[in-house]
């Protein structure tokens, strides 16, 4: 298809066919053009083991395809029915505490189950039998959110299948988890179990293995039903939709290229400016897990979000900034979860592009206005977003910092990542986020936030890449530990104490600390000696008064910054634009409270401008723009909460 | 027996026999006349199966009859003895996420396990073979503090054949439950399931039958002995004592039909004024339950109470107070947990009013005063208390507002029943509290506070109270769910947007709010659109600034409020007042601090006056002072803590 | 040996060989003379079930007797291999709520399982016979931090045998426990269980009669591995290291006795001087428990602790005052965990005197000027701590102030004495801290710091020393309860009411009290009634205002006084001088922050000095610094964190 999607999951299942029509109806007001269906809808597809229900989705798909709405039909793996539970016990999940886990939510299956595996396959084979060649058929959607895990007896042992694939023999195992400590030495496969309950503190690299396991185990899983579908429908495209969240134990970054499209559901829950600060990384790293290909949000929330606590209610017109804000980051569209709100179930107080209160309501207005506006973008997908600084993203250092014990219990490579990302945001200039191994060559600046695990690899085409000129800025506690979680030994960073002419011989953890320009940083401080780099910034009081807490090193060709603290915003920002301008970027001059996303394509810039402030915005730019339709002199005046798309030759 | 109730729990069984005769004496030193025996005596009265003790019994029982002490006799099934434990393994209790507990604490039991069922229903028949005719027994005394659950497999079975009870067949079930959310869709009835631990979110409908399941279920346990006991004493009472907390999963309101005398037990753990809006509250409830009959106080705290933090130990006189307030409220007198405290034991702490230090104690004088207290009160048995204001109660309401999930975790269901009621208090207003489908005609002013949960039925009954001239007082989160918990659809609040004439699109929950009036409210704010109601107040700031916030609409004959926030005390009293004045009820003058009971009967009144304040307070009023005998001309002068009992003609 | 330990745990099963020499070389530049090696060796040493590998160690003990470093060897029996779990599942341990753990960290095993023990016993045998009589063998160090407890039903079992030996018959257990109570008297042993999870409160005497079985079944491990040993090596010293920590069911005091040497481990986490006052009363315990002889410090942490938040890491100089500061409270040494610090596994964060960053380290260095210190005191070995003052220690108080719902939950015992000794080490006074039942006569004041459970013996013992004499005081919550944790009737606190002079016939906790003088208390406040005491201070507002809140009673010879709140730090001080100067204690003229531990022999003292403050400080003093080898003439001069070590004739 061409052009932009708008749509999001529907249920047909919740609501009685009356309503279908009725819902058809809206999606052409709306100008929905592709819904999700079939997500949970095992139970109403096969009510008892073997008996298919297909009437309905027949009815629902014919009415889709009359109304000119395409459908990425899902396999509703994610959500076994009772039967299942009751037929295969064995196949429930199992807590690491041993608790067996039964139905009445979702999820409710360990993918290592061959029992699990077999029905998977069989609803999606009958899905494909069934839909294959259907008008209304766009895309398959397999499964929901990849991520539950399991510690029973079927996981431990794929876990040990995994194991034996990495490490061949028991003493490389032996040798990469450190078992010399604590006597946790194996002598046979079979002793090897997930790491389950236990006495006191559990060895890191099991845990982290343990999550490295999952990801393959159900990108396996993904595999299975991929293959079945594609041979009933070899020409379109299949996906599963990316969930974020610290619990989950998939590396998007990897499952990216098994896909055909990256798919995101994003939910940012920020009651505040936090929620577009999410929105453009959530946006950002899809496309990079792309390698810059277009990729699609496949769900977000149309009117409020629950922040864990309570519902916040985006305001009038903060649901079409949040989609622009994605689409301008490559987004092949905005879909939402859901079309119509459930009147019960879990998920009753989700909110959806059809309220309770129904259509006749503001929210749905303005669902039909964006509806209305996206086709308006379509020129845009031949262009690509601009990056000229990289922030590195690691899926397995999160996970690596994700194990109790570490030397603080507030570091958090999520919020290591934000930070520096956020700082990048509100200057306006593009950013990727590629792994630690990829080429960076293409970029001025390469932030590195508290990248803890870093193989030998990695490290080496990081300094190759300063070597040959680049710039990098690296935050504390990165570079410690290699792919085994071991201790990088001689000095921390280890991984990076050469590149960045430094050495620490011991941290020092602080809730706060304060620095000589009157910067000040939290979490973390550290004894950073010099060798050979110079100093930016120093510790001011406590035990490290004096001593270096920012320094910058040149090596090769290139310049290597070093943060040894989690600098508060506006002092982080300040260093982040120093480094930039050292590396030659030149940053936009830019209201504050606006957002700036640059496309670019034969010589053709489209510029994404959306207001998050109070008050009115006024940007220089010329050209067209393409939310309005005027033309652009000089500069936009952007509203309170406005936006434009200003395309300039 | 005429008169009131005073006395306690007593539990010889813990002390030498050589204690109990002191025991008797000082009971009747107290003017104790009722004591409630062998609530726990299961293992000292059938210390191995089948081999019964009734010696210490029969002891205790000759020696309270001749100290003139009736006794409430209690079925002691509330905590089996180890040997129970032992034999019926299956028959432990059994948690959502699979432990089974054991003995070691008291309710250790599934009260679906046929064994125990068999084994309560022995001692039960013994006792009552035993003591029918004793000249001490005067009420039976079933059990103690019914509420506790289970999820074992005896228990999914009750639950199984409770659901096809009430759902017939399985369609309705589904549909009920909205099973097609999530694949839950239900093949045969062998698949459902107690809400047991289970992936992420439980299904609201689920959860709530499993609570509606548990009251019934625990009311045919209290049937059972209660058909065995009455065979053997048909003209005697029989009860058991309710018990408050958020836990307990009994609809007190549908049982108290079920018991001769609605009885409660009543610890309020608030260290401030706290303490006495609960009493008031829970006294208000029993008496209501009770349908206006009188009722029993049959546990509450001489001393100190846990607030689950520590100990507060009442001053001097509040004890007095306190039973005041119950019996000025209906109760048929005042009862203590326990007569003598233990000396060891997981409740040792729990106050008595034998105290540790013995019966040479300020506490047990205060405890004698109240013993010679009570009996002055006796002509107030017939009279009833004046109630123009209700205040509903639903506690399907309460069981439904503690889904996961809601739009805001601070909604609560009793504090805002509370928050309302405290304000009536304060006002010395009397209140009912009658549930959403009572007859509602007596009240002038009808308060429905947070009715998150109502039926077709109540809400027409609701209705038609208005039309024909009530006046009622909605607030925040009423009318929003049915009996299957299922939203009612085309704008909130669906049950009553018509009678309130209002529509509201989505809701904004909130720390805080403000409103025009400068009254501020907490956790909860609407997006209220009128539809024929006026405007009261309107919130002020925000993304909600100058949109309604209270309103009024008159609806038929009468008015309908709607508060579409939790009001703080102040503002919401002063709304509360206005309602009450619109609606023709004249409030008493009342100096702060001082609560007024009023009851009458043939054109008597009798005022309870408590003074809870820090200083004296003179209230208006003429008659005699039943405490003091005084007689009362223009104004009665009340102590700092002080009260009276003023008979007027 | 003679002369003073330095060294620590040396894991050489972490490295490979090549690492070994280099270490040997370092403990030789740092002055290592013992190590602890194998604690947590046996995968290392046992691989397979009856493989021994001994070849590593055999190598490491001949390199360490070449160095001239003698070994304290482990038996590695706290951390059984991942076989072990393979083989005996019914051995691993089981939670209070029924959860069964496994291997993957370390202690999964239950020590009452009969493949536990047999296992354990055989891997010491194993020791025992290869490495007596190696010339670098100097002691045996049985297991790790005894502690491990476990639910099933081996421990079920050995529970039953410990309350038969205690109690002979079940009538006593019965009446011991109360069991009266909530219909939990027992009709046969089997029924007797672990205080598993249970539905609501437990019986304290049954969760404290828990913790007494773990405490003398662990002995009884202990000693089984003791009298292995013992057999090979009669005259090697064999011991234990004992930890401290809330969970830990061991009687120290009681377990001393059993050793050859006390020996701890001790890690305050304290980032300000809350540590050194934690080193200070974990080393006035450990002599305690000694008995008055030498202990060892047998680990410490050399650069930075874990406070369950953060690493805190030692500032320069710190790590050898603590080393000093145990020293000088009787330790033959300082040892640490662990040599050289690991490069993974679940404590790679664990400092170490060799750092991840190496040998070349400003925390190696100040190692080896420590290793360069403490031959220089090797003098003090043949003296003795002096202590006029003494704070009565009881584990069993501390059991049982840890059971659920006692009149506060902020009551805590160990908080309470941590009060007391930290008030009389800011005196400079030296501080024993023998058990309630000991012969008192040495010391002229005795603190008893809220000792809950006293045994009559105990409390009779303890009136007896004030008869004759003695000067006590007694805080809050002190003999409340007997052996049995049942109150002592006849009003608080029943144990010591007479000796006090008064009664208390209700508690008061409450977050914070003021009195009279201006003191404030915290947690607790009691309404106490004179019967016989003078009145030193008096409780000023609330319910309490005006009644008396510290005592003194004159008693036979002595003094006795009492303190019924939990007094804030300067008031407590205050207090306590003023019972030191009554009972003719002479208090040192000390300036703030400095610490001083004296010891005599013959005639000569030895004046530690430590200057914790930030501040020069100067005391007075004669003789010769054995630090600087100075001669201290009128005073010693110390510079900030100073320390000297002054010998006087």
């Amino acid at each position: 298809m061409t052009g932009l999607y708008f749509g999001g999951d529907y249920n047909p299942e919740q609501w009685p066919p009356e309503v279908w029509k009725h819902d058809v109806a809206l999606m052409r007001r709306a100008g929905a053009n592709l819904v999700t269906v079939g997500v949970f809808a095992w139970s109403s597809l096969e009510p008892e083991p073997g008996r298919y229900e297909f009437g309905w989705l027949d009815q629902v798909m014919d009415l889709l395809a009359e109304g000119g709405v395409q459908v990425d039909l899902a396999t509703p793996t994610a959500s076994p029915p009772p039967w299942f539970s009751l037929r295969h016990p064995e196949a429930l999940p199992v807590n690491a505490d041993g608790t067996r886990l039964t139905h009445g939510s979702r999820d409710t299956y360990c993918a290592c189950a061959p029992a699990y595996r077999e029905a998977a396959a069989g609803i999606a084979r009958a899905l494909g039998e069934r839909y294959a060649g259907h008008p209304a058929l766009a895309m398959w959607h397999v499964h929901n959110e990849y991520g539950t895990t399991c510690y029973c007896d079927h996981a431990a042992e794929a876990f040990r299948r995994w194991l034996r694939d990495r490490y061949g023999d028991l003493d490389r195992l032996n040798g990469a988890w450190t078992t010399a400590f604590w006597s946790q030495g194996y002598a046979s496969w079979e002793e090897v179990r997930p790491p389950r309950a236990t006495q006191y503190l559990v060895n890191p690299t099991h845990a982290l293995d343990f999550r490295r396991f999952w990801s393959d185990e159900l990108l396996a899983a993904y595999q299975e039903q991929q293959q079945i579908l594609r041979a009933f429908t070899p020409d379109l495209p299949i996906t599963t939709n990316f969930v974020f969240g610290a619990w989950v134990p998939v590396d998007h970054a990897r499952w990216a290229a098994e896909v055909d499209l990256v798919a995101i559901d994003h939910y940012p829950g920020d009651p505040g400016i936090g929620a577009e600060q999410q929105t453009a990384l959530g946006a950002d790293l899809a496309r990079s897990w792309a390698g810059g290909r277009s990729w699609l949000l496949m769900e977000q929330a149309a009117g409020s979000v629950n922040d864990g606590q309570r519902l916040h209610t985006k305001e009038p017109g903060r649901m079409t900034r949040h989609s622009l804000a994605h689409v301008a980051r490559g987004s092949k569209g905005a879909l939402f979860f859901q079309w119509r709100a459930s009147r019960g179930g879990a998920e009753m107080w989700h909110s959806a592009l059809v309220p309770h209160a129904g259509a006749e309501t503001r929210r749905f207005r303005e669902v039909a206005e964006l509806g209305a506006l996206l086709p308006r973008l379509a020129e845009l997908e031949q262009s690509a977003v601009q990056a000229d600084v990289a922030v590195l993203w690691d899926v397995e250092s999160w996970w690596a910092m994700q194990a109790t014990h570490l030397p603080s219990s507030e570091l958090d490579y999520l919020a290591a990542v934000q930070a520096a990302h956020r700082q990048l945001w509100a200057t306006g200039v593009g950013v990727d986020l590629p792994g630690p191994a990829a080429d960076l060559s293409a970029y001025r600046l390469v932030v590195v936030p508290s990248l803890y695990l870093v193989s030998a690899e990695a490290a080496a085409s990081i300094a190759r890449y300063v070597e040959g000129g680049g710039h990098v800025l690296v935050t504390y506690f990165s570079g410690i530990v290699n792919d085994d979680a071991q201790v990088w030994l001689g000095g921390y960073p280890g991984a990076f104490a050469d590149l960045l002419g430094i050495r620490v011989e011991e941290f020092h953890p602080a809730a706060e600390v304060e620095l000589a320009s009157g910067a000040r940083g939290r979490i973390w401080s550290e004894d950073v000696q010099l060798a050979g780099a110079e100093v930016i910034d120093r510790y001011a009081g406590g035990v490290l008064d004096g001593s270096p807490a920012v320094t910058r090193n040149v090596y090769g060709e290139g310049v290597a910054w070093y943060v040894s603290t989690q600098l508060e915003d506006d002092a982080y920002r300040a260093v982040l634009e120093q480094a930039m301008r050292g590396a030659g970027i030149e940053l936009p001059e830019l209201p504050a409270g606006v957002e700036l996303v640059r496309r670019r394509a034969d010589g053709t810039t489209w510029s994404f401008l959306i207001n998050h402030g109070d008050e009115e915005a006024v940007v220089p730019v010329d050209g067209v723009d393409l939310v309005s339709g005027a033309e652009v002199r000089g500069s936009v005046t952007l509203p309170a909460g406005g936006q434009a798309v200003v395309r300039s030759v």
